[in-house]
């Protein structure tokens, strides 16, 4: 049913329904080592997406097989990728669909000095939409990631925060949100949009973080905001800046918060990773 | 900037934006011995595309490459896409874009029987989501469409029809839907959701068709209903079944209406074709 990953480089079908719909899912996985981290968090979304989709379930052997080779760096992002296969024209899919499995590795130098400093993050322009049919599952559907992200180009602007049509904050556009408020840890949930991060899923499984909604204007009440996934880490937001520039809110730094300390122990950030590149 | 459209079968590179995050549009056009119907139309929603992602506009000439062959048959379907090429991982876009214009030409037939006989319609469970910023475009994103032409597999169907979250009949899964009511042609306005067909385009522009919403439960009351695209040409309705299967109503078959005998003037099907497969 799955063909075996390819290697690196690899070349996509024009007819692949990846590339002509977005009709698959992707990962992004840190490797330590040559090993991926919350690989189990990983494989288990990956999966779901494509039960969602109704794209047959790659088996484990064959995810596996895009990490096992020796490592080409200390740390490296794995790309994972998998689409409903090639098919006709039209949105009907064959009669029978061989889902297509392709991943790539490259070398990886986290953010360093984001964990140390704290970031400043905006308010992006564009609303969510709301589909449950597609919310929390990683699809190859990002148009609007990627608009968002174009709303910016100040480097100093470290990510960007998503509200949805219902006026909630939801994400960041490549991260999930966190904030503190009364003792607890939260973020929103994402049964309507949003991507559920690994990340994510192994602290709310930690019992470190639930799930409640965030109106826009509770936002710069919060006590304390990060941003965080499973390749980058997490980032405290010390500003927070609206759509058009001016200061929303700000933060004092805290870098040895709980929080972040947990999340970094969960990606292997806390030991053996020397600190180098901001 | 643009890279010259390249042959048949031709590769698309694993880090191309357009495999990665459906960062594209494309156009399926009718090819009449050689060339493209509604080409002026096609080409304008394709640009207007690009201008709403913020993808490099192709010139004119480059697209012209793409259908400038002999044909392979009296009726083909040209399949044309443009993304915003490749990228490194993450949403942002690299410092200097280079969209990526790819196309293939296939054989085609269209379904005579369907504008002779009617077709049988249904209703999908399938909510299209509202997002303003993508509307009316043809972009990438297609997992809605593919979601929703995935609820049934009876080939006696001919297409699903789709409302939005708000409750308005907004578009077949790959065609646009008229009706007739009160003696005026109408088609749904597609500025939260949906795709605006360039036969839809062509036909508002001929005075023939105007926009008004279609709230879901009011389709059972139109005098007559359509669904239509570019490249099938136009089918009557003569049943539409609710998502469960179960008939909701029912309309006399209509094969001399002007209508129809305008849409398919507009695509050359009312002489030079010989019906053939159903």
């Amino acid at each position: 049913m799955m063909s075996p990953a390819l290697p690196d480089n690899q070349q996509v079908p024009f007819d692949d329904r990846g590339f002509a719909y977005g009709d698959g899912v992707f990962e992004t996985v840190l490797l330590r080592a040559g090993i991926p981290v919350l690989w189990g968090y990983h494989t288990a979304r990956l999966k779901r997406g494509c039960q969602r989709l109704g794209i047959p379930v790659p088996c484990q052997a064959s995810l596996d097989t895009t990490w096992q080779g020796a490592p080409t760096a200390a740390l490296e992002v794995l790309k994972l990728v998998v689409t409903r296969g090639s098919g006709g024209r039209g949105y009907a899919e064959p009669e029978t669909v061989s889902p297509r499995l392709l991943s790539r590795r490259t070398p990886f130098q986290p953010l360093v000095g984001r964990w140390q400093q704290g970031v400043t993050v905006r308010l992006c322009h564009l609303r969510l939409g709301h589909q449950p049919c597609l919310a929390g599952i990683k699809h190859l559907n990002r148009l609007e990631n990627v608009l968002a992200r174009r709303e910016w180009s100040d480097t100093s602007i470290a990510e960007g925060l998503l509200a949805d049509t219902a006026g909630c904050v939801v994400e960041a556009t490549s991260m999930n949100i966190f904030w503190r408020q009364s003792g607890a840890v939260l973020t929103p949930p994402l049964d309507q949009c949003g991507v559920a991060g690994t990340l994510r899923a192994a602290l709310i499984d930690q019992g470190a973080v639930a799930q409640a909604p965030l109106p826009l204007d509770e936002i710069v009440a919060v006590e304390q905001l990060w941003v965080a996934n499973s390749v980058q880490g997490m980032w405290p937001v010390t500003t927070l800046l609206a759509a058009d520039g001016s200061p929303l809110a700000r933060w004092p730094l805290s870098t040895k918060d709980p929080l972040q300390r947990l999340a970094h122990q969960l990606l292997g950030y806390e030991t053996g990773y020397e600190p180098s590149a901001c």
